[in-house]
């Protein structure tokens, strides 16, 4: 699908290099660059060259180049432990309505810096878990 | 690349129907089901059909493989908000070692369900990112 930009968002004028970044890769499909507002030293962001809010408005051509442009990133910083994270949404922390992609290296478990994951597990009956299963998979 | 499988790896296992699972989405590239553990309704986890402990020692076909199908998981679950995660390492909050994405609908803003986000941002200096920048750039 061809690219797709607005001229209002901050991320599209990234792109279009309307307003600078410390690019890192770009090819057909995604731009990258240093966030300048890091959790990390080396936390980055994977964007598709096409303007989607959420993941299932983009194109799966677009989505399909941004894990291997992670990793490049991943490869180049040296990282070990790195959490990968995309958010949808206000509620979910999600800032900027253009997908995008963080790359956080956690270079200690601190909660001062990297990514903080906090993780409530629900307690969940069998039967409601099929019930769902079934649900999804006439949707699927 | 051809699929690689560890015997003794739980997700391979349930990959190889050995473990039972609620399985959803199953192509060449990837698998991916309800996590029984989940941090909000219709948690799930897409993982490549192929051994790797980190996001770096996954081949890029199988990682391309990965978004597409989160993204037809969100679409059937019909989550307006939720988070994509990928962890690497223990201190990242990696628990099983075999590469996973974590699909979690975040259905309110509440610290009790769905993925919770810490958020500390570092404070950084322009030398210190053009620095950064230029280094990322060699290995690029
Ligand atoms: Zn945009
Ligand atoms: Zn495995």
């Amino acid at each position: 699908m061809a690219a797709k930009h607005l001229a209002n968002c901050i991320f599209c004028k990234i792109i279009k290099g309307e307003i600078p970044s410390y690019k890192l890769i770009e090819n057909e499909f995604v731009f990258s660059f240093l966030d300048i507002g890091p959790l990390s030293r080396g936390h980055a962001l994977v964007i598709p060259k096409y303007h989607g809010e959420k993941l299932h408005d983009v194109p799966d051509e677009y989505l399909a180049a941004a894990l291997p442009a992670a990793k490049k990133i991943a490869v180049a910083l040296g990282a070990e432990n790195y959490n990968i994270l995309q958010n949808n949404g206000r509620i979910a922390h999600q800032e900027v309505d253009h997908v995008h992609f963080h790359v956080i290296p956690k270079p200690r478990a601190s909660d001062d810096e990297g990514l903080v994951i906090g993780w409530p597990t629900q307690k969940v009956e069998k039967e409601e878990l099929q019930k769902l299963h079934e649900d999804l998979l006439t949707k699927l």
